[in-house]
């Protein structure tokens, strides 16, 4: 079986994730913000590919069952109650609602990655129950990271060198492909260290600029929602556990 | 100044190098035949798209004063003397002569980095002269991975990390960007075991698989020839030192 990583969306294309099990990752935000929503009790995550999209879902839906969420390259959609800060999405604001959500990078690679098998939406809040959920299932593996307007992000592949490494531990069969193996080392050299190389990145800087370290420290944090999410029928959902 | 990693030539735009000192890799093969070329007494590499053009290119030479060199998807070109395999680059072959070179991915990197101010080749055989004279240079710094058909490639990167590493030991002001953050990670984890790293990516497997480690060993070699091979005007010439 091989594990793949994509650097960015912009790397899928209509076919080559075709009976694959694709993961994706957005850990400084959109993947982070799902997997909390999810715990807190949303009961499921829309993407959308802008606002405009996100405006459109919603007229379907009956007003109070749902939360429009989102960001335009970096910026909070203003009229939108949520952004793409994950310590936002709080019971009081989601539970029970669906979120419709729209991201410049992450709401995108969900979208595009639906040619897979199967969709399962990580971040470091619940990677080691990805891992879990993963290894028990035959398929070869596609890590898509949203990456930022098309360029190579720092914390996704950060973030995928944890899961390859963790599917490594738990079987021996993995080929790994060039990227893959690069995200494996990246984790393993600094794993003591992540929340440290998470402010390193050029997306963790920038949320440092807008004084948002907080939003780092959270998506750092291992185990803390153990869930698998998963993308079918246009719906992130909570898989039964 | 700021050092970014190009992880493919696609990633080349018409103004993205302006300014800047382009740095070319492929590291298994064509940066590295070059070197060898240069430093075993050629005259010049001229870098062709392909099979058509280097032979165009070959009418407007003397008969005698050049050789034909180069590969396509992997395959030397049939009737061409010289292939992707540095070893074969030995002063009997070459010395004095042009060598008109088409390959797949490194030599289209090379053309596709005239943009920059200033084009530099390089591979492990000569990166400590590279980043030396690159340390004198007061640019941005774009180091262009030739990658392998549009993919990611280990051992480009590899070696971007170990040219990166050794330009932030000369000077401590470079701002990374997250692919170089990566590629000095890769670098730092592996520097101990370059080879035995260059035979685990998908270009050195392929090599092992069809008989060709030896050149893996060669490309590995540091320092073998500290020259600096400068591309200007359609010719990569070995600079003055």
């Amino acid at each position: 079986m091989i594990i793949r990583v994509l650097a960015t969306t912009n790397h899928i294309t209509r076919t080559n994730l075709t009976g694959q099990t694709a993961v994706v990752l957005d850990i400084l935000r959109s993947t982070t913000c799902i997997v909390t929503a999810l715990a807190n009790g949303c009961r499921g995550v829309i993407p959308a590919l802008n606002r405009k999209e996100a405006q459109l879902i919603a007229q379907c839906l009956e007003t109070g069952s749902y939360a429009l969420a989102g960001e335009d390259k970096g910026q909070k959609i203003a009229d939108f109650p949520l952004g793409n800060s994950p310590q936002a999405y709080q019971p009081n604001q989601i539970k029970d609602k669906y979120i419709i959500m729209a991201t410049t990078n992450g709401t995108a690679s969900i979208i595009k990655s639906a040619g897979a098998q199967n969709v399962i939406i990580a971040s470091f809040l619940n990677m080691r129950q990805v891992s879990r959920q993963i290894a028990q299932i035959h398929n070869n593996i596609a890590i898509v990271c949203a990456g930022t307007q098309g360029k190579f992000s720092l914390e996704d592949t950060l973030a995928a060198g944890m899961l390859i490494h963790l599917l490594k531990n738990a079987r021996q069969e993995y080929t790994l492909s060039d990227l893959a193996l690069t995200a494996e080392t990246l984790y393993l050299h600094h794993h003591e260290n992540l929340l440290q190389t998470l402010q390193t990145s050029q997306n963790g800087r920038y949320l440092i600029s807008h004084g948002l370290l907080d939003d780092i420290s959270f998506a750092a944090q291992i185990d803390l929602f153990p869930i698998i999410p998963v993308y079918e029928s246009g719906i992130v959902r909570k898989a039964d556990s």
